[in-house]
């Protein structure tokens, strides 16, 4: 059973609707936040969706307000979904403690280390709940979904997408956390929710999900921008890591790097038409 | 003499750089920020410039983090201008109490009233200091200016526009306080700032701006978007007087009523295109 989303409010963009929900999450045990625009093609039957999925500090509305993704979707004719960035209110001792580990930092996986494994479930949560959720009270394709990111959260999506690619037909990321065990954000983060025993750590990590893999699980490509101006590129985004794993199983990957650009929305704006364009050729052959 | 500008950040953005600046104001008798986006043509000279004015509560990132002008302005050609909202560290007793006067509500005037007559000197900050001090030192061309803005900011560019018709060579609005003198924000600002004695309160209201022209002073027309949704319209906006008052004197005005469309930057950023496509014909013919 899922529990009905309540709307916070909605309003009137790029003559579709943007909308913030929240609703009891049982895979999270608390209430979540998300928003979810719908273009104006969802008038008249279901859309391909993308989901998008926020970096360190963001929440349900970020990616709304600075990305300006609205005009695309409601040009392509897509549904875009953006959840919180983790749980809020588990009211966990250290939580607060640091802003890359902890609230709005979840990495957007299943926590198994206590007492985090309570409510930290955001992977559970994504692919379980909250997608057949709007599928099921919104007019969404759940055939046809996508998933990008920003930082922490294109780590979640090159993740997500590798566990689920059944679920998630195409995955793109800007400036993207490529090899978590292998930057300091990531290890912080592992160790926390999956414990100081590295052995699970490789199965959320995009480099040893796509070294696993017999075949390309993409072979439409994975679409990367990257700034070259992002002070967290050298020592925490490791980029070309991600692209050797992609090449060793022949997957398609274009990683696009860009003079000038660093690690904020200015460059994600920048970039975003042509992510929007991307998934709507895979999601809808236009 | 004009106290140069302090970078504070800087970023890539459509090919042009977000760039955000601090300087010691003489108008103001304080430090106050201000934002600028540079498009790519201002690589090889100098560019019209826009100066938008936000709202209530706003700030000189608001317009620029959510407004998502940057991309048309690339195309254009043109330079984007948003200073802040009003003073900040006055210290005004009183400030901080209302969202709606005080802190972050200058209402763009010259304020007569002691105390706020020391700091809120809005109007001769932006026209005497802040648009010499850019065209000083960045590449905008200072006699191909346009302004517009939001809600107050609305205000502030019609009645900016009909003040100095000679520095600003386009106006268009969002959402405007069209008539301060006969509505609750607008007699609540003025009442502070100028004093109880409404005298000279007309000499801050488009429509009495308007009224007193004896021929249009923008031949090439006004813009104003304004949303149906929007929950300030009917008691705070008046759009119909200022429509009056510039038929009554011949000004080209056209107001656009859209259904359900708000207050907030979903709507503004839904019409922005058209606001950029507008200045640039009126500044540059194309």
């Amino acid at each position: 059973m899922t529990e009905p989303l309540k709307t916070l409010s909605e309003h009137g963009c790029f003559g579709g609707v943007q909308t913030f929900y929240q609703h009891d999450s049982r895979e999270i045990g608390l209430p979540m936040k998300f928003s979810v625009y719908l273009p104006p093609q969802a008038n008249h039957g279901r859309v391909p969706a993308l989901l998008y999925l926020a970096g360190l500090t963001c929440n349900e509305e970020t990616f709304m307000t600075k990305a300006g993704a609205q005009q695309y979707a409601a040009q392509h004719g897509l549904a875009l979904i953006a959840p919180d960035t983790g749980p809020r209110g588990a009211n966990v001792p250290g939580e607060t403690d640091d802003w890359d580990f902890g609230l709005a930092a979840s990495f957007y996986i299943d926590a198994t280390e206590a007492p985090w494994s309570t409510h930290y479930r955001m992977e559970s949560y994504l692919t379980k709940e909250l997608l057949p959720a709007i599928a099921s009270e919104l007019p969404i394709d759940p055939q046809r979904v996508g998933i990008f990111g920003h930082s922490m959260g294109g780590h979640g999506a090159l993740t997500l997408a590798l566990k689920h690619p059944g679920l998630f037909k195409s995955v793109s990321a800007f400036a993207p956390i490529c090899a978590p065990t292998q930057c300091g954000w990531g290890q912080k983060a592992f160790s926390g929710y999956l414990g100081a025993d590295n052995t699970d750590w490789p199965k959320h990590d995009a480099v040893f999900l796509m070294a696993a893999k017999t075949s390309a699980p993409y072979p439409g490509g994975i679409l990367i921008d990257q700034g070259l101006a992002d002070k967290f590129l050298a020592a925490q985004l490791n980029p070309h890591i991600f692209e050797a794993a992609c090449q060793a199983v022949g997957q398609p990957l274009i990683v696009r790097r860009h003079m000038g650009y660093d690690h904020g929305y200015y460059f994600i704006t920048t970039f975003m038409a042509e992510h929007i364009a991307f998934h709507s050729q895979a999601l809808q052959g236009n």
